[in-house]
This record gives structure tokens, C-alpha cells and sequence, in this order.
């Protein structure tokens, strides 16, 4: 499975789309105040530790089910392959299920199965990532499972053709099939002109075709060392238990490689904006996105983060916010108008818009209303209660995703992969509430102003003029 | 000096570009009939050896002044850059200006320049190349220089910080305060979502800035090795005079490295049209460009260049081709319209078409016009008069070519060093010959009404309207 990078690559934007989908004005919002702020720690009383090995051990605590999450995360990502082998991080994620020389292919899966457990795994620009979820007393068979293909996988070319035929039909299906698949594909690589996060996780079909058993073997035995690896449990389990079951599966991998340093390319800000279109006949409503890359939560030199991240919920983060208030309420223009922020990377974060006109027609219109709205937030600022209802709908956010444990992990392991630790996510909150109207305008002026690229997609323009001149 | 691609990239659009500078029916045209291609071997008696340590020497006689150019060409160029290093080609070229062990800073250009003789130096994609033009009595006094550079350079961090800031300066110039060479990057970097050839010669200027010492020597010992470098010699001297300097010079330099295969990343032709807009207040006539991949010489398993390059010709090379008589001439909507191809690569080549309208108001029914005899041609095919035509004009150029001893130096190390041999050079106004109508109409359908990308330069579009909204 390929994560979309908005999918998964955020774990702020996680919180933040939980937090979408409550109704507007639900009530924790309303009992949340100021002081709530510095009580809150996301994931509560988060345990860490290491194994001798180097294999890191996160541990979150969930005591209402006797359920447990369990997830091992690899430090590497798209974003770490070699030159000409887009794809090889995906592809081995795939090839994880091939079996080992302890377990044939299937078993695993259908162990998981019988408990009533459910499994998947993930692929990012940033990280690799697979999981089950199962009633806790089976947290040590997943683990002696998982352990095991971390450094016995098997793999035949009679196993590695067929799986490259799936990943290419799945490129097909999803990204070349799909104008605005393919459209995100040119504006992540205009976006990034230099640097891998503008190569599509799951490849380039000419480089997918041509990846293969030793490529797949020496991505995994570069990077699937415990020592470049985290474990995450979350449920209904002790630390004791988790570090006792870890030293007996996980302690016993061999450390067989030193991945390095993840050094990449400085990401490359061009002067100018830049615009692409793809017009489509599969296209029924035009869309508009605009992308500026500004710092993530990791790249934050100048802790500026946390104020795009107000910003960016307050500009465009769900049916309160400026642009679906005037745009979509009470203008009637837009059936879709936002923004996000992709703040958990390694490298650079993303601030986009987005939006959809009502009437086709509308469509540059829709535009110039967007900017005026960008405009009228840089010159004339937010306000006190803007900030404060961001923070509150923010928070609120967080309490909910700790409902799911599932989510938790995720969160922690997306900033354990992207140069977060695990007090600044816990600390999230408040450097929130640090956040000041001043914070938000002052990035908004630096970054929005800014060099960007400009993404629409539409229908076909010009076929009947096109007609009457070919005639 | 960095050649864009355009100027320098291809031989073919070398002479044809010498070609478009022609009266559009001078004489040699009328001259030549079919005859005249089965006789004309491009360079007449050209000589080609290899010294013991693997250098390849090529001799090019021209006997009608007492004058040589001389030039080596190394097999590699800005495409052959480590990831995170682009323009370390290009910066290597300027630091190879900056003195030996045997000769201080300065001293070579000086004796150039003594001499009467003059000099430069270029970076493409696939090559890099250092060239002198002197009476023939110092040939090997440049040779002795030249190979003293190939094994002896000497670099100090004093000198390398100042030139990185030349290039910056040299970059800041050339593309980043001119919208259309932001464009052309834009551009380039959409042709080539995966492969070296979307990435500018000159380099990004984050990277640039991080480019130091143990870079630029790091690129010197693995390629400018005698075993990577073409030594071509054009003018009145005989092979064995060349051959016994040669050996003296260069045949003193140690084979230091094996620089290995030139493997790079298939090119990925993605589905669908994309169009990429830039608007700059700089701009004041509005150009549109539209570039399609297409093999090069090197790349063309299907032996279908020399159609293209008849093709380019036809529809768009010079004032008698169908673009410029229809759009330029008759309907007088263009100053300029016309297409190329880019033929001599080590991977892919590439086809372009350009228009800029008469007046702005016009451009939408140039591109309309421009599809439109791009349409008919794919339609109903070219004439044999046309064929034979640009068949004529082609070989005419190249016997224009042949006047110009540094143009021929240039074409035969081009090909040399992105694929193709002195017999394929020699060779190619028979591949020219043989191209049918047929042929003209079969990759015309197959190339252009593939996916392309549109780049279009425009002056500000929406401003006033934008006040509007915003005010």
C-alpha cells in the first residue's frame, strides 16, 4: 500500500483531519480552556527505551480493550532510494509478505487472521511502516513474526515478477488512470526540483519495470536493521511486558548494517511562480491548488511550525475557517475551498490551497476570491479569538485521535521517522498555545507572498475552437 | 561557460542551424542533386587512433590556412553528476582555469593569447570540453598545456570560494532574472521527471552554494582521465604530426581511473498533456513552446532520426518551411514560429515547436494555427518535392558546415562523446537520403500526437482584475 503523502505523511495533519470531521461546533471545543493547554501531553505517559541492538521502543499506554497495536517502523522512505530505483522502498514493502525461511508465504497472514487481527503496511517518502492490531495476549507472536522477516525474508524471482506486474497495475490504477493522480505527481515534482520528495513514492513505471531481486535484497539489508528500526506499542500492555517480549524476539535480530546519515539534497526554492495545467475529458469539476513549501516541524529553524500550523487551520482547516466561511457559505462559490499544512517531513513541510468551484464557470473567479481572502488575512491579521478558537479546535483534535490507539501509533511513529522525538510531540500543545495573531501573520506575509506553484485541472478547453480550425 | 542545450547539445542542429542562416534559396541548394549524398562524407579524410593509455585522438583535415583547432572532450557532463552536486560539471570547467603544479594560474591563457590564439571552454549534459584555435606551429605547446591540466591541477579553498560565487553571479544572471530561462528550466525539469537531463547544466543554486573542493576534485579523478577523453584535432596538420605530438603530450598522462559505464535512469514519458504558464512583468511578447521526447541518434532503435530530423525541417526549419510560410508569411499572425530537434544526445532527444505571435492579443489562434499544420501533416503527409527539398538544404548545410573548421572539431566531438562514431557523422547525409514520405508522415503521427509538455511566458494576465477583487 502506498500511503499518499497527505495521507500519512502528517501527524499533525492526522490530528487535524480527525478533527475536520467533528461537527463545527462540538463541545469539547467549548470546554476546553486556556490551562488545558499545559496539562495536555499527547499519548500520556509515553515510555522509551532501546534495545541493545539499537532497535527503539516506544511504548503507549491504552487500557480500555485488551486490544494492542503493534507497528515497526523503518527510518527510510522513497526518499532514500538510489538514483534510477524509484519505487524499491514500495516494492520491498510489498515483498515483505513473501515469507522467510521460517514462514512460508501466507503464514503470517493467515496466523493474524485466525486471532481476528487485522494488518497492513505503509510506504512514505519518509518511512516504511507495518502493523497489526490484536487482542493483546498475541502481541508476541506478531512480534516474534515480525522479527523474523526483518532479517530471514526469502526472495525468488519466481516471487518477484509477478509482485512488479501488481505494483505496475497499481501505478496504472491509481496514478496514470487518474488526471488529478497525475496532476499531484507534476505539482510534487515542480514543488521540488531537486529533491526526491518530488519523485512519486511508488516510481516511475520505466524504473519499477526494471527493479528486481538484487535491488529489493540490498534496500533490505541496507536499511532493515534493528538499529534503524522503532517499535511502537500501543494498548493494553505494560512497558515491562513489551521490553520483556521485545528482548525475546526483536533483541535476538542481528544489527547487520549502518544505514548512515539520511543527508539529501537542500531543498530548491525557485524564484517565480510557476503554473500547471492538464486538461482532461475524465475531468468533471475543475479543481484549484496552490503549494508553497515552507518549514516542516523538522526543518523548523526559526520554531515557525506551530504558527503555520494556526495558520493554515485558520485560513482554510474546515467549515470555520476564513475560506469556507466566505467562499462556501456565504458566497455560494465553492463546494470545496481549504488549506493544509504538511508539517511532518524530515525535510521541507507544504502549505496548500485548495478548491472547487460550484459552477465550472466560476472557476477564475474562485481564484481571485481565494487570494483576496490570502491577501486581506496577510495585510490586516487575525484575531485574538480567531487564535484562540484554532488552538481549542486544535487541542480538542488531539483528545479525539487519542481515542483511536491506532492513530497514536501512527503519530509517533510519523515523528520518530521525520526528526521528531517524542517529547515534542508530546509538548505539541503548547507550543500551539504559544501561537500569537503576530505568529500568524508574520508567516503568513513571509511564505504566502512567496514564490509558488499554481495546479488546475480541467476539463478540455479548447476542442470546439480547436474543431473550427481543423475543419 | 555552460552552452544552453539548444546551442551546443546537437550536432545535426548544429549544421542546420548554420543552414537556417542561408538565403533561403542560395545556390548550393540548386547545386546538389542526388547524386551528391552518396559522395559526401562529412569531414572528408578524418583520421582516428587511440594513444596506449586509451585516449582517442581524432584528426580532421583542413588544409586552406595554416591554423589548428585543437580541443579535448571529456565523456562527462552535468548528467553525469552525483545527486545533491548539480553543476559540479560546470564549476569544474571554471576551476580547470586555475593553474597546475607546472603552471601558475594564468599562464596558459597568456601564451594563448601571446600567440594570437584564442580559447574557451563548455559544459553540457553529456560532455565537457576545452579548446584553443592557434597557427599550427603551437599545436603542441597547447597540447603540452592541456594535458598538464588533464593529471596537475591544483586548487586552494582561496580559489574555489570566489569562483563558486561567479558561478552564482553567472547563474543569477542567466536564469534566475529571465523569466524565459526560468521557463526552459521549468520545462526541462517536466520533460524529465526522473532523469539527469531535467536538471540545469548550470545547477541549482542551493547546491551550487555547497559545492567545494573535495567535490570538484572528486569529479577530476574520476573523469578526466585519459582513458574518458577525446583529443580532436581540426586544421592543416597530417595525422602522423598530431599522432607523434600527441604521444609526447598526452601520452605521458597516467590512466588514473575507470570512470565505468555512463548508466542513468530510463526516461519516464509520462501520460497526458501538461502545460506550464509563467507570467513575469518582464515578459513583453508572450512565447509558447511545446517539446516532445523523441529518440536521439544514440537512442534510435528503430532507426527513425534521420526521418525526425527531416521532419523538424520541414514543418518548422527556416523561412521555407510550412510553419514559417503559412503562419509568418501568409497569415502574418507570427514574428517567429518554427520547430527543431535536439538529435544528438546519450539518451534521449527532443522536439520542439516555438511561436511568438505578431500581436499579443493573437496567441491562442497561433497555437490554434500552429496544431492545425501540424494536424495536416500528420494527416495527409508530406510531398516528395518537400522531401527532397529539405534533403538538399540538409546536405547544403553541411558543406557550409565543412567551411568552418571549429564547427567540424565541434560536431565530431559532440557525437563522440554521446554515443556515436565518426563513421555515423560521416555517414549521415546517406541516412538523410534515404528518408521516404513515408517515413516523414509515420513519426510525425507517432511523436507529436504523443504526450507533450507546453510551456508558455506571458506578461502579467490578471492583474487589474485582481485589483478589483482585492481592493
Amino acid at each position: 500500500m502506498v500511503g499518499t503523502r497527505k495521507a500519512i505523511k502528517t501527524a499533525a495533519l492526522l490530528i487535524l483531519s480527525l478533527g475536520l470531521a467533528m461537527p463545527a461546533s462540538a463541545e469539547p471545543v467549548q470546554l476546553l480552556n486556556a490551562k488545558d493547554f499545559s496539562e495536555i501531553r499527547i499519548g500520556g505517559d509515553v515510555f522509551e527505551s532501546e534495545l541493545e541492538n539499537g532497535m527503539k521502543v516506544v511504548v503507549v499506554p491504552d487500557h480500555r480493550a485488551p486490544v494492542v497495536t503493534h507497528m515497526v517502523w523503518y527510518k527510510v522512505g522513497a526518499a532514500d532510494e538510489p538514483p534510477g530505483e524509484s519505487g524499491i522502498a514500495h516494492f520491498l514493502e510489498h515483498l515483505m509478505f513473501k515469507g522467510t525461511k521460517n514462514a512460508p508465504e501466507g503464514e503470517f497472514s493467515r496466523v493474524i487472521s485466525e486471532v481476528g487481527g487485522r494488518e497492513n503496511a505503509f510506504t512514505s517518502q519518509d518511512y516504511t511502516a507495518y502493523f497489526q492490531r490484536v487482542a493483546k495476549e498475541h502481541l508476541e507472536t506478531m512480534m516474534r513474526y515480525e522479527a523474523d522477516r526483518m532479517e530471514n525474508l526469502v526472495l525468488t524471482d519466481e516471487q518477484v515478477a509477478p509482485e512488479r506486474d501488481v505494483v505496475l497495475q497499481e501505478r496504472a490504477q491509481r496514478t496514470d488512470r487518474r488526471p488529478s493522480a497525475r496532476l499531484g505527481e507534476t505539482l510534487d515534482q515542480m514543488l521540488y526540483p531537486n529533491h526526491p520528495y518530488g519523485v512519486p513514492v511508488i516510481g516511475w513505471e520505466s524504473e519499477i519495470k526494471q527493479l528486481n531481486l538484487e535491488d529489493a535484497i540490498a534496500f533490505y539489508d541496507r536499511y532493515y536493521t534493528p538499529n534503524n528500526a522503532i517499535l511502537i506499542v500501543a494498548g493494553d500492555v505494560s512497558p515491562e511486558e513489551v521490553m520483556g517480549a521485545a528482548e525475546r524476539t526483536y533483541g535476538k535480530v542481528a544489527r547487520r548494517a549502518e544505514p548512515g546519515e539520511r543527508v539529501r539534497p537542500a531543498v530548491q526554492i525557485l524564484p517565480g511562480n510557476r503554473t500547471v495545467t492538464m486538461e482532461d475529458p475524465q475531468v468533471a469539476q475543475p479543481t484549484l491548488q496552490e503549494a508553497w513549501l515552507v518549514p516542516s516541524y523538522n526543518s523548523d529553524t526559526e520554531a515557525e511550525a506551530a504558527a503555520i500550523d494556526v495558520l493554515a487551520d485558520i485560513l482554510g482547516g474546515g467549515t470555520n475557517s476564513r475560506l469556507y466561511r466566505k467562499l462556501a457559505v456565504e458566497d455560494q462559490l465553492a463546494t470545496e475551498v481549504g488549506s493544509y499544512y504538511r508539517s511532518t517531513a524530515l525535510d521541507s513541510g507544504e502549505f496548500r490551497i485548495y478548491g472547487i468551484p460550484k459552477d465550472p464557470a466560476n472557476f477564475e473567479l474562485l481564484e481571485r476570491e481565494i487570494r483576496a481572502v490570502i491577501a486581506d488575512l496577510i495585510t490586516n491579521g487575525v484575531t485574538e479569538e480567531e487564535v484562540a478558537r484554532s488552538q481549542r479546535s486544535m487541542l480538542a483534535s488531539t483528545i479525539y485521535a487519542q481515542d483511536d490507539q491506532g492513530t497514536m501509533a501512527r503519530i509517533f511513529g510519523t515523528a520518530l521517522t521525520t526528526g521528531s522525538s517524542v517529547a515534542e510531540v508530546q509538548e505539541w500543545p503548547q507550543s500551539i498555545a504559544a501561537v500569537t495573531p503576530e505568529d500568524v501573520q508574520r508567516v503568513a506575509a513571509k511564505y504566502l507572498e512567496g514564490p509558488s506553484i499554481r495546479a488546475y485541472l480541467l476539463p478540455p478547453q479548447r476542442e470546439t475552437a480547436e474543431n473550427t480550425v481543423t475543419q
